[in-house]
């Protein structure tokens, strides 16, 4: 085979590498690499002496040539161990990843440092995408970096803080009437006219595979261990879906050994479809009243739901929804240990505490829980850019002025 | 001599390691090593095989066993090369050093993970700080990991997000109806009957050390070279203490050779101490009207000063002030080169900008640019916590109950 190319996460047909998102059977474009070849040179040792980056995994990310890297210093995030709290709760090892380390704060600047260094790679020159926040955000800051135009476009009630960052970036931002969905279908009604690029949620294979990292770099900093338990806060889900790439590729070169961790996706009461799904309960067609916080967590229809689903019961893992109140109680717990943690990190926390008061986790459990971005992000503050509000594409048309 | 002690920056007397700030003369202690011992193990193979940290550089570091380090994930920071600009302006080199993306969202990191290691190492339980903000925040997630009491002194116009930073991690908070001097004066008043070590600038030798891992980083990302120049935001300065003392180091151990980087201080014009000392202008005695922002700049008195133009001279470097309106151009600019910046990083940009149109700054310079803490936390946020505001430590006494 070549260098690396694709396999469908459902009938396990191959293709050549390409900027796919989904195959015609409904199952997910997976990168799929040559690894014999890659395992000549990704060792321990050499992993250990190259410098601190995502792109030092670069034999497992489907990179052309390293000189097109598009980076603004992503990865090579810390893993703190917190062990007062593996006494008090008992646990093996509680570590929680700090991604809000990330440049834009947040974990999607891995995802898009390695989407858009294959866009680039391509020639195309336009991305848009729909967004809570964060991706937004890191699409910005890439599509700058890499001297992109990009189009972002957010839910309404998407933190002051996180708009002002896509402005501050120069992407052109635009407020939708709706939530995530609402403001895809937008892109997918303008893309072809506009000449947009469409970078979301596993649209292309690229984004999958630069959160990957999260996954090579958590088996380095364990000393090429995998913990029993992985606590992800699931929007997308995505995270999990790399991770659980990662883990699979580390154990076919016998790089580690033993069984996967036991994935968790947590999410927030009122925006639960995942949990919905692997508990196959019914989810509600809208979001309640008083409905979830604007956090990454707020994705009513996940694009990958099936394969998210697979991968808990693959890796004899759960899913489980927390409150609003676990999640502020959380952000005050983490506090006291130094950490600043946004929605999602302590949503994870939240989780956490759930399983082990259900037994799910145990005392000699080693659990890794994932602070995926920035706590100031979601600070309430009411921004003063004047964004325009749109609730269609005709909208879009009707004001933008290219 | 022992692995290492203090020597005095102004009359070079020596006593072994104490966590004292000034010698009698009125020099800064700073801390001295045993380099060729260090360099036994402190060697560039050695130090590319060890987990990316600020500890990595441990051997000169003042810190008695690695197993009373705290941590909370600080050092490693990226650097990121700005190319596009180096053709533009043009420089020989272009780089930021993303400082933000510390824990705590700023540099201060490096500084209080190696204070509070030492201060909780000797026992000390209560530790006390005036600050512009940062430097609070940082000290309070430190407090909180390694178990310690914080109480931090801001000034009354200390941005909303660092405030309740702080409050988060836990520190007893306080306002001052002041600047950060009288802050400190409250924090002088009541050490004694409240039993607080003060971990204010250049109090103790730890923080200076702490910062210097900047410098051992930059070399290292270099590959053991060093840049032209150095362009830093000054308040207290002593970031610039420590690159100068790293600088120093390696080139005594011979791991780098040439001469040190022109140092660069940038203040905001209203309150520049170390640009008028360095030109010897007379520093005005109050702040003007409509003073500079409320930044890690905002040091009217900084104790170090002498130690800091001594630094800029030796190093035949500069100091330069910059306006309000420049440091907003230049957020502007770093944020389309895909870099979200503090207004003491856009400072350092506004400052490369002035020193290239005056000539000072060549075309084949390599230059080093810190963004020392994270652009958000200067949003201009009412935080609605309702904290004290003091006048004196009489009116701390007045309203906190131990
Ligand atoms: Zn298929
Ligand atoms: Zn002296």
């Amino acid at each position: 085979m070549d260098k690396f190319g694709l396999i469908c996460s459902l009938c396990s047909r191959k293709i050549p590498f390409a900027l796919e998102g989904k195959c015609t059977c409904g199952g997910t474009w997976l990168v799929e690499y040559d690894l014999q070849r890659a395992a000549l040179t990704f060792t321990k040792k050499r992993l250990r002496a190259r410098p601190a980056s995502m792109w030092k995994y670069h034999e497992l990310l489907p990179i052309a040539k390293l000189s097109s890297i598009i980076s603004l210093g992503e990865g090579s995030t810390p893993l703190v161990r917190l062990t007062e709290w593996e006494k008090k709760l008992p646990l093996g090892g509680l570590y929680v990843k700090r991604e809000e380390q990330n440049p834009t704060g947040s974990f999607k600047a891995r995802g898009f440092a390695s989407a858009l260094t294959l866009i680039n790679e391509s020639g195309i020159k336009k991305v848009a995408l729909p967004s809570n926040g964060n991706a937004a955000a890191a699409l910005s800051a890439y599509a700058s970096r890499a001297g992109m135009e990009a189009y972002v476009f957010l839910p309404a009630d998407c933190p002051g803080l996180i708009i002002e960052e896509c402005v501050n970036y120069g992407a052109h931002t635009y407020r939708v009437d709706g939530l995530i969905h609402d403001a895809g279908a937008i892109v997918e009604e303008g893309k072809l006219e506009q000449g947009w690029y469409n970078v979301g949620t596993m649209r292309e294979p690229g984004r999958v595979e630069g959160k990957k990292t999260m996954g090579f770099e958590l088996a380095e900093q364990l000393d090429w261990t995998l913990p029993d338990v992985i606590v992800y806060p699931a929007g997308g889900g995505s995270g999990l879906i790399g991770l659980w790439r990662a883990f699979h590729q580390l154990l076919a070169m016998g790089l580690v050994t033993g069984a996967l961790p036991r994935f968790v996706a947590v999410q927030e009461d009122g925006c639960t479809p995942i949990v919905s799904a692997f508990w196959q309960h019914a989810q509600p067609e809208t979001l309640p009243a008083g409905s979830p916080m604007p956090t990454g967590m707020r994705v009513p229809r996940p694009p990958n739901r099936n394969l998210i689903v697979s991968i808990l019961r693959e890796t004899k893992g759960t899913a489980i929804a927390v409150t609003r109140e676990e999640i502020h109680a959380a952000t005050a717990a983490m506090g006291l240990c130094g950490i600043s943690s946004s929605p999602e990190g302590a949503a994870t926390w939240a989780g956490l505490q759930r399983l082990i008061d259900s037994g799910w986790i145990l005392g000699q459990d080693k659990v890794v829980l994932f602070n995926t971005s920035h706590a100031m992000k979601y600070t309430l503050y009411p921004t003063k850019l004047q964004l325009p509000l749109i609730k269609s594409y005709q909208d879009f048309k009707s004001i933008h002025s290219p």
